[in-house]
């Protein structure tokens, strides 16, 4: 069911903040838990009773109601604001994620998110080459009217934000929206504050980790009509972003290199599976110019119809529970495939998928498949 | 009507070279006089009728005996031999085009056109690393069995033909097979003679002036399954090679690189219009590998049937080249556009233009186009 947007009441903020910092509840989980029972709230008395039914043995932990009120504190004394992805302010790109962040921390300007918006990203270990490049095309973009998007990395993302500051510019970060991440980028980081809007996912403090990237990436595409890869060797982060853009339905550009330059593998790579080719910016322009920004009504894998799904009887879901179970191994498959294969409804599938969750028992994959833990 | 291939007696290769060197007459009409002649020989005799048909006043100046003689002495004092278009020797690829040359002079190795070729071309004004590049790959190519055609010009040329010396390359020069341009090449030119395979389509002594350049390019194609851009500035000589390997159906491929190169500019552009990208040498091997070499059965514009046409009668003729000149004009126009625009059947139509093409009033133009002149 596509909720209708509009701003929350304090205490619904809460709710929302409360069932996203839960024990295995991810942003697709969050977003069936609240398709299922109307409301954050309605699904956090459900929550122990569905892991229960899932097979967890111990009780489900539901984030503490201090530790919520400490965060709401946290992103108040660092003059964030949270949104949350059913809000008329948060990007509608994003909350046309199948698993768009239910609540994000935003530091700055949160009306720069309502532009066009177009992610710049690549190299840590850029040419002198590329970034002047980068920053060159942010400037021209960012002229153009669109927000230039990036991951506030070194190398490119560094160069496309700097270029890109005067008109406004995106910092997705992987960490809390307070912590400044390479530390170098301290004065960047500010200028961004004051002038451009940075965007977090993880509650305020939180140290960057090696898995927080990839997770941050999908969002970088997320916010964006399209990503652009300026230099990017073979296996790097950029790529990832791109795969993501992919996966969305966002366009994927990329700039040519000399095949002699092994951080333009990736970019090069990119142009041979038909990424537009990009020389400037009127190319950028031409390929975002007959998008239309992705909408809710856009967001894939909704398997519940648009109406509050008929609930499936225990004695149904008693059943479907070991059907499933057979058919669920460690490599993922897609939900869509399960609810073929086992021969049951897709409101069946779907609430044992999340109960199973719930219970730890499975785990969600990109592109909505699911495994055995 | 297809030729079958045959090597030629001495007296008939004495009248095809004195044909392709009469007045008015192009590679396209010479193939069009052999088809409606039969031999060379009998076209040199219909040759006065004709023009004066086409509305020639002055007698149609067919190539002295004399200046025939002399060329043909002039190959041998070189060490070069003639191949004709319809000899088993002659290059099929080459052989395929309309306006393949009737008479090409060779010299070194012709057996090496026999081999599966790709051209490598670029700008003059090439980087040291475009320059390494493309020797480089030119050796790999040559190692794997490819001949490496190029057109001995300075830069890109010029290192593709040093790079695939050592397994064979071919030259394709603008003016006589014995004149070395530009003169700096003079030691890779004889290194070419010894170990490749040098081909003219010029008689021998001729100076290469600009307008032999675009001809040029169309045999350095012509001769190969496919066309490598490295280096090339936007409206470039390589452009143009590109452009008439697309329209002989041949594989155009070119390697990325820096927007920030003008040099790079004509190659990304290619990639933009969905060139094959090239970063190294499988790259190339996998465009070329499902290609099948052309063959004379896919020359286009065989307007005429396989067998030898129905000779239009006086009558006919007379009020079709009324109706015919009515329609040209100084813009060209396709030839199939004219035969369906005077609702005339085929063989007219050519054998008029024929007749006025000799008679000097009408112009070949690329894409079997004609104008007035």
């Amino acid at each position: 069911m596509i909720q209708p947007r509009r701003t929350l009441s304090a205490a619904e903020r809460f709710d929302w903040l409360r069932l996203i910092r839960t024990e295995n509840v991810g942003p697709i989980t969050f977003h069936r838990l609240l398709e299922r029972f109307g409301s954050a709230g309605a699904a956090l008395e459900a929550l122990p009773d569905l892991a229960r039914r899932g097979g967890r043995t111990k009780p489900l932990r539901i984030a503490a109601k201090a530790d919520i009120d400490r965060e709401l504190a946290a992103n108040d004394r660092i003059g964030a604001r949270l949104l949350c992805s059913c809000e008329p302010d948060y990007p509608e790109p994003m909350a046309a994620l199948d698993d768009a962040p239910p609540v994000v921390s935003v530091l700055g300007h949160p009306h720069l998110l309502q532009r066009r918006a177009v992610a710049l990203v690549g190299a840590r270990n850029a040419s002198m080459n590329g970034k002047k490049f980068a920053e060159r095309l942010a400037r021209e973009l960012g002229e153009a009217g669109l927000l230039v998007v990036s991951g506030l990395a070194r190398g490119i993302d560094t160069a496309a934000h700097a270029g890109a500051l005067g008109s406004g510019t995106a910092a997705v970060v992987a960490g809390g929206a307070d912590v400044v991440y390479p530390p170098e980028n301290e004065t960047l980081y500010r200028d961004i504050v004051q002038q451009g809007v940075i965007l977090a996912e993880s509650p305020v403090g939180t140290t960057p980790q090696a898995r927080h990237f990839p997770r941050r990436n999908r969002l970088i595409s997320g916010l964006s009509l399209g990503v652009l890869v300026v230099e990017a060797a073979l296996r790097s982060g950029s790529l990832i972003t791109a795969r993501m853009a992919l996966e969305q339905g966002r366009e994927v550009m990329a700039v040519p290199g000399s095949p002699l330059d092994p951080r333009c593998q990736g970019t090069n790579n990119l142009l041979r599976q038909g990424a537009a080719l990009v020389e400037g910016v009127d190319d950028v322009l031409r390929a975002l110019d007959n998008l239309s920004p992705p909408t809710l009504r856009e967001r894939q894998g909704d398997l519940f119809a648009q109406s509050r799904p008929a609930v499936p009887s225990d004695a149904d879901l008693e059943t479907a529970r070991a059907v499933i179970l057979e058919n669920l191994g460690h490599t993922p498959v897609a939900i869509d495939e399960l609810v073929r294969g086992c021969q049951l409804s897709a409101p069946v599938v779907l609430t044992v998928v999340l109960e199973l969750e719930l219970a730890g028992r499975v785990q969600r994959q990109p592109g909505n498949q699911v495994n055995l833990i």
